[in-house]
């Protein structure tokens, strides 16, 4: 079984997303793991736009697990590492790491599982050009056609 | 000239608004600013929502000031007063005082223009009954027909 | 075993915390649960900003899972209802139920674990007025002396 | 008189920041000028956060006016242009222009005015080699010691 590709977003802590205990708001965390698997998409050649615009499929959340380890500061420059773990069906499962660029450190773990839906919420189905590339993204077999 | 009507929004400061200076981040004040309009219109007999859904009308921002007077804390019971001060063709203004329910000090004074749009973003007009409660609620002139 | 102690907070949805969708964005749950949480503290008779203020004891979280059941819209009423559901030592456990008051449907449901800890974020224990009151909350056994 | 230095920064819209209108919600703009202004400093050769830490320095914010010119998308690459426009004593004004990156419109311009204070929100003066660096950014004569 191959690889699930890891995408890495960047970004730099925000005054706004500090509380007044000195670090970051743990609810930006569940912020930035979208801001992971956007950039994910983009590496994969896809724009999450499109797919919204494009296709009317979009990727609701069903349920997010996040394990906070050690605080984000003020200013910290974050990596997101995100796979896409599974695809299966209308069900994505992604997992993530948040780590502090300078230091290595790493700030938390999280997992999330998405469902597609229509601009309506109705169940839907990818487009068989995603629905191959997130399948070669997460590690999985995909038939070729010829 | 009548009093333009005064709506009164009450909420509590949370964890999540504070920065880690130990006070409210100023760009919350701007989102309360649009729960005091809201509560406003609700005052008036109107809920926003059905303005948006039914008549396809949004009061999009084109302009904020707010001035900073003295810092929120975590856990303060906010006030924000809203009065329409002016209404006229798509524009509407308001005016704004923020201050704190226990000592009643002033945190910020504020005042919103904005432009009623469609749901493509495109200028489009009140229907009446909302104009003549605006109006009045302004302590405009309405011209009573009958 | 008694039966924890269940806290009652209301909250309406802000423009702001909606997304493009046309729905809550889901992020914006789990700043509701720490609403929720600071709530059940003042149902207790506590204020959490006096635990942060005179007893440098900050409730720092270590763990979140939330499960999104059905969307909640713009201007809906929402209750988030807390149990403490566990404490022992530094560590807390909460559990939530988030409702739409107007047709009581569950939106999310949610558990998050804590971690007490001093300004300097190292781990600390509860004043035994607090302790006590929180177990009692959770339906556990509390010694009395006397 | 010489040139005020334009900070650029950069930001890609997340979803987080827009709202049921499709656009991005009016109040993040507030926080994005933040975000133009920490960048500025950046250019200047200076961390915010060290001004904070090392010097007790706040930037605390008692104005801020923003014009929103035309909407924002999600995804959108966003460009904040900052100028210091002027400093004096402890009041420090910034303007801003910010634009999205692909097609160069200008979404809003805004500007901000500044006191600076100690951490008990007292007004204070920046340290010397701040207050000389930001007068040269500012296009402000600088007395040179020798």
């Amino acid at each position: 079984m191959k690889q699930a590709t890891v995408g890495e977003a960047r970004l730099r802590v925000r005054y706004a997303e500090t509380d007044k205990l000195g670090v970051v708001y743990h609810a930006n965390y569940i912020v930035w793991l979208e801001v992971g698997r956007v950039e994910l998409l983009r590496q994969l050649g896809f724009r999450y736009r499109d797919l919204e615009t494009v296709e009317d499929c979009h990727i609701a959340v069903v349920d997010v697990k996040c394990r906070y380890k050690s605080p984000a500061y003020y200013d910290d420059e974050i990596v997101i590492r995100t796979r896409l773990a599974n695809i299966k069906g209308p069900l994505m499962h992604f997992t993530y790491e948040v780590v502090r660029e300078e230091d290595g450190v790493l700030l938390a773990e999280a997992e999330t599982t998405h469902i597609v839906v229509d601009s309506k919420m109705q169940k839907t189905s990818l487009p068989e050009k995603y629905m191959n590339a997130f399948r070669r993204a997460a590690g999985l077999h995909v038939e070729d056609k010829d």
